[in-house]
C-alpha cells in the first residue's frame, strides 16, 4: 500500500507532486523503511528523523547535479530509496547487496562516501569550491550534518574554512541531540540553549561568519521546503540549523533512540524487538571489557575510562554507571580522548581508552608524538578489531597492527579469549612503563564460563597451545580459535603445533627461536592487513635471526573488504577456516 | 650586563622581585633570548612574543606545582632560561643539548612535551581532571595556546569538553594573528573583530561554557600579573585572551613575523640576518616543489594546491603568489585540508596536497577513509620525510612509509633527486587512477641544474642505476645518494649494484624478480622506520615469492630518534655513511 512511493524511481518524480502529496510520501518512506529494517536489521533511528529533510532535499536540489552529502551516513536509507534503490533496499548490509552507507561506486546520487563521522563538510567545500572553479556558478552543495558529528575537531576544521569561503555550500545541522548515545560537550549544552531561546544575542555559527538561520522544526515538510527554497536563492555559506527527533514516527524507536539506532530485528507494528534466544552465549568482548573494568577500577582507583561517544558500543556504559565520576564520554573526539588520557597518565592515573580500531586512525598522531614519544602508559582498547562485517570497509579495523607495530615504545597485545581480555587488562592496571594496545574482534567470544580468577600475563610472552614437529602455526588474537578446528579435519594433527603469540609487539623472541629451530613450515594467522601486519613482523624476526623456513602468512590481501556477515568477509579475504584448512592439508 | 637574570636560577627568584625588576627581568631575558638564538640559531619570534607573559606566570603560579603547557612549544625559550635551563640554553637543539621544544625528561618544569599543535587543551584538561581525582583542589593548570593552534580541530574538542567540565584550567589564548604564517579562517576573522570592539555581544568562547576575559595587552606585565592572580582565584575553566607581538622588541622580527619564525644567524643589534654564502647550491626540495608546481599549474588549470599552514615552510607560497586563486593555505587543519582534496578530486580536479610527513600523522583517517577507500586521485606531497635534524623526535617524518604502504589502492614514491621530484609530479599530474604519496626530505638536493624537461615515469617502476653481480643496494629516496660516495671507498666496486627502487609501492616486481636472482646479498636503505617499512616490503616480496637471499635492511630502529644534524641523526640511527661502508666491506 505504497501508492505513491510505488512510482517513485528518481528525485524527478517527487518533484511532479504537491506538497501534500509529499507528506504522504513522507509517510510511505517511512513506513517502507521500518519493513525492511525489522526484517532485514540495520540503522533505523537516524533514517527515520530525516524522513522529511531527505524528501525536501530532493524536491528542492537538482540532485544529482547539485552536490549532497549525507555525513556519518546512518541517515540516508530514504535518500537511498528515493534515489532508484528501492527494489534492492532490502539487501542492504548484505554480501553483494548494497552498502548500509552511501557510496560513490553504487550510485551517482551518491556523491561521498560516508562512514567515519564530521568529513562532510570539508567534502562538500571541496566540491563547491571545484564549481566555483569550474564555472559552475548555479550548481548547489549540501551537506547534512548531527550535531554530535558537528562538535567533531575535523567539522570544526571544515566550518573554520567554510566560513572564510565564498562557495555556494549549506550545511544543514540536523539537531537531535544525540549521535549514537545522547551528545555531550559545550557545543551541544548551547545548542540546547539556543533551541530554549535561552542562548544570547550572537550565534557560535555567525561567529564563524556563516549565515545561519533555524532552529526549524524537521519534521515540518512545508516549512522544510519553504527555507531550502530561500536558502537555495542565497549566496554564499549558508547553515540552517533542523530539530528533528531520532526515530520519528515509530513510538519505541522514539522512546529509546540509543536501542534503536541500530534495533536489530522488530515487530514493525509494534516496534518490540524481537529477542534472539540468548541461553548460555559466550559473552560479547565488548561486555567482558566493560564489566572487567568495572571489577578492576573498584578495586584500583587510579583507574580511568574514557570512551569518545561510544559508551554503548564499547560497554564502558557499565562502568559510567557504577562509578561515573571516573568514566567519561567525550563525544566524537578521539584526537582529544587520547591526549586527555595522555594527561592523566602523567599524572599517575590509569587511563583505558577504548576506542574502535577503525576510529583510532583519527588520533594516530596523538598515539604516536603525545603517548608513545614521551612513553605514558596510556591502555588502548581497540575494540572492534579485524573485519566488522556488515558496516563494511569503512568499518573494519583492519590497518591497526600495522599502524601501531612502528611506533615505538608502544606493546600490542591481542587476546585470543575472554579470559585473555581480562588477564591483560588486570596486568595492565598493576603498572606498566609504557604504553599498551589490547585489540579484540566485534562480537561474541567462545567461553559461556568468562569470569575467571585473574592471572598475570608476562609482557612479551606468547604460549605454546599445543607442540608439533613440521607445521607451526603461530596466530595472534581471537583467530586461534579457528585451529582446533581446523586440527580435526587433519589427519597427522601430531605433526602440527600451535602458538598463540598474544603480543604483536614486542615478539616473544625466545619462543620464536624455539619455533623457528623445530619447524620446517611456519603459518601464520591473523584478521589484520597483510602488508606491514603481524606476519611482517614474523618475517622481519626471522631475516633479522637468518632462518630460512617458509612462512605462509594468512592475512588481508591489499585491498579493501566489502561488506557481509563476519564469516563472509573471513572468506573473501581468504582468511578463514577452508583456506587454511587447505594449505595445512596440501603441506 | 644581565642583572638581574644572572640570579634567577627558578622561578622562586622571581617571586622575590618587584613589579619594577619584573619588567627589567623582560628586558634581560629578551635580550638573552635574542643574544644566544642570533647565534646558535633556533625559533626567534614566538618566544619574543610572550617574555612578559611567560615571567607572569611564573610570578603568578606555582610551578612545577602548578601545571603549565606550552602548546607547539616554539614559545617555551623564556621558560626554559627561567626555570633552570639558561646556562645550558645554548646548547639549545644541539645533539646531546637541550631540546627546542618542551620535553618531560628534560625539566620538572615541562609538564608535558609540545611540537605537534594543539594537543595542550586536551592535555592540560586530563591533569586538571586528575588533580581533582586525586584531591589536589588547589592545583592550577594553565595551557598557553596561540591563535593559529586554538583553530585546529583538535583544540576545539578539547574546548568543548572543558567547557562541561568544573576543573580549575586556564587557557591563554596568545593571539597575535600569526603561526608560522599568517593565521587564517573564520575564527581567525572572528578574533580580528573581537580586538576591533566589532564583535557583537556573546562570545564565541562564551557560547562554548568558558568564562571568558580579554583582549588584554600580553605586553603589559602589570595588568596580566593583575588579570592572572584575578583568574586563579576563581574556580572552573577558564579562557584569558591575551593580544602579543610575535618577534617582540626586535624590530626587524616585528616587521617581517614569517622569516623572525626561525631567522637562522642574524646580527642581534640590527636585526639583520647573515646570509650564507648561497651561490651555486643546489636548490631545496620544497622549492623545487612549489617552483614546478607553478610551471605545471600554469599549464594544467585542473591543479590545484593545497597547504596546512605551512605556505612557507612547503614553498606553496609560490602557487599562492602567482595563481591565488587555486592555491589555498586552509590553516593548521590536516584532516581538513585531506579531505578537501578528496571533495576536489571527486569533481575532476588534481589537487597536490602538501604536507609535512610528521603532520599527516593527523589524517591518517582521512587518506585511509576519504581518499584511498574512494580510489580518488589526491597526490600527498609528504614535506620533511625522513630525519629533519634540530627539530627532534616530534618532527621526524619516519613513519609515513610504514603508515602509508598499508593502505589499499595509495602508491608511494620516494624521489631520489629534485629531477625525479619534477618528474613525478609532472606524471602525476597528467592524470593517475588512483592516489599518490610523494615523500621527500627537508633541505637540499643535489643539482645545481634541476629545471630539466620533464620526462614521465612508468607507475610501479625502479630503476637500475649500476648493475653489479655479487652485492645489489636497494634505496628508496634521497638515501640513494650516498651509494655512488660509498662505491668509491670499496675496492670490488663492479661486484655491486644500486637499484633506485622508486617506488615503496607498488613494489617492480620484475625487477625484484632479476635482482633476487642474481645477486647473492640484498641490502636495503631508507630513511624510514625498520619496523614495517620499505625493508620490509622487500622482505614480504622475498617471502611470497620463496628467495632465500642475504637481506641487510638498514633503516631506523625501533626507538625515537633524538635531535642533532640531520647528518648526526642519521649516524645515531645506523643509516649514514659509514655503517653501510663498513657492512659492505665486511660482506
Amino acid at each position: 500500500m505504497k501508492a505513491l512511493l510505488t512510482h517513485i524511481n528518481s528525485p524527478k518524480d517527487l518533484k511532479k507532486l504537491s506538497l501534500e502529496q509529499l507528506n504522504l510520501v513522507a509517510k510511505e518512506l517511512r513506513d517502507f523503511i521500518i519493513d525492511i529494517v525489522a526484517t532485514k536489521e540495520g540503522h533505523l533511528g537516524a533514517s527515520l528523523g530525516v524522513v522529511e529533510l531527505t524528501i525536501a532535499l530532493h524536491y528542492v536540489f537538482d540532485t544529482p547535479e547539485d552536490k549532497l552529502i549525507w555525513d556519518v551516513g546512518h541517515q540516508a536509507y530514504g535518500h537511498k530509496i528515493l534515489t532508484g534503490r528501492k527494489e534492492i533496499f532490502e539487501t542492504n548490509r548484505q554480501k553483494d547487496g548494497i552498502s548500509g552507507f552511501p557510496k560513490r561506486s553504487e550510485s551517482e546520487y551518491d556523491d561521498f562516501g560516508t562512514g567515519h563521522s564530521s568529513t562532510a563538510i570539508s567534502a562538500i567545500l571541496g566540491m563547491a569550491m571545484a564549481s566555483k572553479l569550474q564555472g559552475e556558478a548555479s550548481k548547489q552543495h549540501i551537506a547534512v550534518v548531527g550535531d554530535a558529528s558537528i562538535a567533531s575537531g575535523m567539522a570544526f576544521e571544515g566550518l573554520n574554512h567554510l566560513g572564510v569561503s565564498d562557495v555556494n555550500a549549506l550545511i544543514i545541522l540536523n539537531d537531535n541531540a544525540i549521535g549514537i548515545d545522547p551528545s555531550v560537550g559545550a557545543l551541544k549544552k548551547y545548542l540546547t540553549n539556543v533551541k530554549a531561546g535561552t542562548a544570547k544575542d550572537e550565534n557560535i555559527f555567525e561567529c564563524l561568519n556563516l549565515n545561519y538561520s533555524g532552529p526549524l522544526d524537521g519534521h515540518d515538510l512545508t516549512a522544510l521546503i519553504a527555507e531550502l527554497e530561500r536558502l537555495k536563492a542565497l549566496e554564499g555559506p549558508k547553515l540552517l540549523h533542523v530539530i528533528t527527533t531520532k526515530g520519528k514516527g515509530l513510538k519505541k524507536a522514539e522512546e529509546d533512540q540509543v536501542v534503536y539506532h541500530a534495533p536489530g530485528k522488530f515487530d514493525k507494528h509494534t516496534g518490540e524487538r524481537l529477542q534472539k534466544q540468548q541461553q548460555n552465549l559466550p559473552p560479547k568482548y565488548q561486555d567482558v571489557f566493560g564489566h572487567t573494568l568495572v571489577e578492576l577500577a573498584l578495586e584500583n582507583e587510579k583507574i580511568i575510562g574514557i570512551t569518545p561517544a561510544m559508551p554503548t558500543g564499547s560497554s564502558l556504559k557499565f562502568m559510567m554507571e557504577a562509578i561515573p565520576e571516573r568514566a567519561f564520554d567525550v563525544g566524537i573526539a578521539e584526537q582529544h580522548a587520547v591526549t586527555l588520557a595522555a594527561g592523566m597518565a602523567s599524572q599517575g592515573l590509569i587511563p583505558f581508552c577504548t576506542i574502535y580500531s577503525t576510529f583510532l586512525q583519527r588520533a594516530y598522531d596523538q598515539v604516536i608524538h603525545d603517548v608513545a614519544l614521551q612513553n605514558l602508559p596510556v591502555i588502548f582498547c581497540l575494540d572492534r578489531a579485524g573485519l566488522v562485517g556488515q558496516d563494511g570497509p569503512t568499518h573494519h579495523g583492519v590497518f591497526d597492527m600495522a599502524y601501531l607495530r612502528c611506533i615505538p615504545n608502544l606493546k600490542v597485545f591481542a587476546p585470543m579469549d575472554e579470559m585473555e581480555l581480562r588477564n591483560i587488562m588486570y596486568t595492565a592496571q598493576q603498572g606498566i612503563s609504557s604504553p599498551l594496545a589490547i585489540r579484540y574482534p566485534r562480537g561474541r567470544g567462545h567461553n559461556v564460563q568468562w569470569r575467571n580468577e585473574f592471572q598475570p600475563i608476562e609482557i612479551g610472552k606468547g604460549r605454546c597451545l599445543k607442540k608439533g614437529s613440521r607445521i607451526a602455526v603461530l596466530t595472534i588474537g581471537h583467530m586461534g580459535n579457528l585451529v582446533p578446528s581446523i586440527l580435526e579435519k587433519v589427519e597427522s594433527t601430531e605433526e602440527i603445533g600451535h602458538y598463540d603469540m598474544r603480543f604483536v609487539k614486542p615478539l616473544d623472541e625466545p619462543l620464536l627461536h624455539e619455533i623457528f629451530g623445530t619447524y620446517d613450515q611456519i603459518v601464520t594467522l591473523e584478521d589484520g592487513c597483510e602488508t606491514g601486519g603481524f606476519g611482517s613482523a614474523i618475517l622481519e624476526f626471522a631475516n633479522r635471526e637468518k632462518f630460512n623456513k617458509a612462512v605462509k602468512i594468512f592475512a588481508i590481501p591489499d585491498n579493501f573488504v566489502d561488506h557481509g556477515t563476519i564469516a563472509e568477509t573471513h572468506a573473501m579475504a581468504g582468511i578463514d577456516f577452508d583456506a587454511i584448512l587447505s594449505f595445512i592439508k596440501s603441506t
